[in-house]
């Protein structure tokens, strides 16, 4: 069988297809592009192919995020940010709501360095059980007030397909998590709402898997997707927790038309190197970026060490838009 | 507060309390050992202390998991199957549930060698979208009825929180992947079952990392777990797919009290390398190894590179028991 | 036996003492510190310590590289250049010398862009003994003609401790590459040489072992050094050669005094990211870089895929010196 | 130009070929094969084919290491050894030559336990400047004498290309370390020596630049050549040194015809892993393996946490025999 998908497929189709018959041939339309996997799709096709100005033989696995088939950039717009339109977004705000009052204070140092997205955890994924696990829905509600107070975006993560509803009625944009990047269930989930999502590059995940992992969320239609690389994992971490991969985010916005930032919190650990981390990623052409502030660092209730103070954050913010604005030399 | 937990805790108010308050202390208790986190733990304790025969104080995080709190080897038991006991556990069969006859006949070579447990996946987890995704629930059927045809233990991976139930329905033993290592929603889904779970290392985590997974599992109170290393990511992968990590499998024994599998044939990525690649894990002290096998490799619907005859299985049983003697060294 | 030693000590006593007796202990002086490795050598110590300022105790085991030990930034003076005093040096040039003609072009498009050290090889290390391993002494003669035309100075690999004297004879600046690392004959080789050194990171090196490389040449009494970040090897490769590890550069300038340069033509492996990852390097706070470049690049002898263009090289320096004053905040 | 070469090539010619000409030809003809690089070597070539068997186009970089143009295993005899002929060889001794009387006593042990070769090191590369860094000449004399009065063979590790000839008038089996994988000083040194090398894979080296390595010492005409896994650099690196790769023997035993051995010592790092890791390696195909003993350990000079005793080296011996005999099934 073969299928012509638009960038938003009626999902319920393109799975039953999937589920049904192995070999059915995915045919992608954007624009007047057509993209075929093999040449052989070319006699399979019952359609006339001149009214295509284009035609994509043999492209990368990822078709749907590949520049080859998809050349302009993705420009995602939300209530309070317009994203990948060459300006420089910021997304800031606490690892983890802590109190309703903590997160507002927090939305109003956000808002006062200029950056136009709230982050801030209710369900943490955390490396042992016997962890603080996030305070859950009623950190969502908190979080929403914020940013609503503040006039800012919110962005939190998702851990659970079951958890996706009840955060989508809060929400402006999901994040996925790391070690989550190939959890394909959740991917699903998320690909099925029409909510923009910060998807995190998994510790040790190629770039090709990272786009393989950001077209499961494209295949259910949702194509608002923003890239995160937060640092990979190398032979040396006794400096720094990741090993931030500055050369993906370069190669990235060769690859892909999806927005490119960077998390520089968690590459570095270490909250003396978020500066020149996160200076670094903009310098390599990110698109934005996110960091986690606390007005006490010290007292954070997760990642201590590497949260940073409001004061930090606007040098951070100040230095990387005059850095931005050399890198596009315009 | 501090909550005194056993093996098997009421997993209700185990997790009321890590929600409700951050600050909670968890003591285990194991046959007459208690383990504190800290030395300041033994004052806040109202607990009669001489009643223990030993107090483990500073643990591994993964406190359920090691050996320090539970020396003594897990051994479970399935319908088919002794897992830990000392003796070697061979799981087998198809990597993808193709049809029923198919699977029935697998079933019987798996039988043939002497292994107890069947494998086979019906749930696939795809690096891309637009493959083959598994048969679903059909699948899992029909791999209930090879098992029991043929009188063996059947294993399946799953995937989804959401999918947990229906799975329990058939399968003996759960399979978490080396993509899910760290999914902690899934993690917790098994936990709350009581059924053994095989649960494969994450591509770079680490062996802390790997414990505190299996702790997520543990800390539902199911510790009928089976750690399997399936080979790490590094930076040489054009003749290997993954490097398997022999030196993983030694330090868990010595670590951990649960049973220590490897797969050597997702290791390998290339079935000319399956035999020496299983035989040393097993000289490196196993308890047991899964292996991917089909009739026809190449026209395996998933991973038909790595898949192996049923009669290189035949051959790698035959020496691997002999080895695994060799180094038990009775 | 304990050996007081300066920055500069005899090299020969200080060899002597350490052939002859496992046991001696080194005691470090530098201005007015003091670096004693134990606790215990306080006591052994002949010395009226109040004479000293300042006693470090515990410090890194490459001490004479440790910021702990020697606060100050090392600022290193070249005839054409000063190297680690808060500018910006640029080094560039061609990967191999090929002609005289060809060098001395090169070193015309340098010095126009404000460079001041002409780079290129006249000895290869290269990764098959069948390709072309470099023109030799010839290319030295050719390389210093270069520069002193160009009012440069020279920087070129050594890969051979036999080599040393030759080509100390013509250069200012030697190189030693990421292979010859931990090759501890070269680096005492050049460690007995007044001459500044160009150290590049191995290639899976850590940081540690990268600052006791260099401990190798300041122990011989050279401690003109300055460290090179090029890269890291890492489990994706497809699309860059290395991992430029930005974090590397910033963790470096605090741990030690030497300057620190990053080559981003190695880690990228591809003209179109020379660019980007460059400038993150200078953003992260690197004190120089050096390019590859070519005028004809497709036809370069060697690393043909990664030389740069002189007006490639042109755009990156001038981006790079805003970049550099807005890091410095100056 | 092009250049037939044997085995054994003239290596003056063959290097004065490469100096002189980029553009040399160099075609490889072994036994009754013939190697071109490129199928247009073909045509410039003034030979007679048909007197070829069989002509191997489109080979490995490292053609003299391949098996494509030598099937054949290379067999390595030594005055108590052969290496490679399908025996399992073991070379075992103490890290450091730390006495006369010392080594002489090791050498009693490892002779006793069926060994051939009597390892331990005059000079010692040591990450820091300021470690131990071997006798010198006066171990080489003792390690000679050791061997000598047990009815061993020596091999010890070369540092400097200076050092190739005086270490050449005592030992029987040169050794290069893991650090000097890529000195290509050093390989061309020992490769214009007509006695077997020991060739330790880099930290981060890829099978492919393993196998150019060794070239370099087989283009000097010397093919005697011990290619040796030591364990390499991953992101876990805290309960074992290094890890392991047993997938790397079984693949070069299909690439090479060079024999392959195994050093669990340092791949381990801890003596309670030696064991282990060694018989994996056995089962994984090597052809032999290499032992740190000590019958102190604890007051071994260099490596003392991963030196072994002599009785645990009889067991490691015994039970790596059998394993051998099973794996090799005859």
């Amino acid at each position: 069988m073969i299928i012509i998908t638009n960038d938003t497929p009626t999902a319920t189709a393109f799975k039953a297809a999937l589920a049904t018959e192995a070999s059915t041939l995915l045919v992608f339309q954007h624009a007047n592009r057509l993209a075929l996997p093999t040449i052989k799709a070319v006699e399979a096709l019952p359609l006339a192919l001149p009214s295509y100005a284009q035609v994509v033989l043999k492209h990368h696995a990822a078709v749907q995020a590949s520049r080859e088939f998809h050349p302009e950039n993705t420009v995602i717009t939300t209530p309070h940010s317009v994203i990948g339109d060459g300006g420089l977004t910021v997304m800031a705000g606490p690892d983890s709501i802590e109190s309703p009052e903590h997160v507002a204070t927090m939305g109003q140092e956000v808002k006062a360095v200029g950056a136009t997205v709230l982050r801030g955890g209710s369900f943490k994924p955390r490396t042992s059980p016997y962890s603080f696990q996030g305070v859950g829905e009623s950190g969502l509600i908190a979080h929403r007030q914020a940013a609503d107070a503040a006039g800012l975006d919110m962005v939190t993560e998702v851990l659970d397909p079951r958890d996706v509803d009840v955060i989508d009625q809060y929400t402006d944009i999901f994040q996925i998590g790391t070690r989550n990047m190939q959890n394909f269930a959740l991917l699903k989930a998320v690909g099925a709402k029409r909510k923009p999502v910060v998807l995190k590059r998994g510790m040790s995940a190629t770039l090709d898997e990272f786009l393989q992992a950001a077209e499961y969320i494209a295949a259910g239609g949702n194509t608002d997707i923003i890239l995160m690389e937060r640092g990979i994992r190398s032979f040396d971490n006794k400096y720094t927790r990741n090993t931030l991969d500055v050369g993906a985010i370069a190669v990235l916005k060769q690859m892909t038309h999806y927005p490119v930032f960077l998390d520089a919190s968690h590459a570095a650990g270490e909250r003396a190197l978020v500066t020149q981390l996160t200076l670094a990623g903009v310098a390599a052409g990110a698109d934005g970026f996110m960091l986690e502030i606390h007005d006490n660092p010290d007292a954070a209730l997760v990642d201590a060490q590497q949260a940073i103070t409001p004061a930090q954050m606007g040098d951070i913010v100040s230095k990387a838009r005059q850095i931005h604005t050399i890198v596009r030399g315009v």
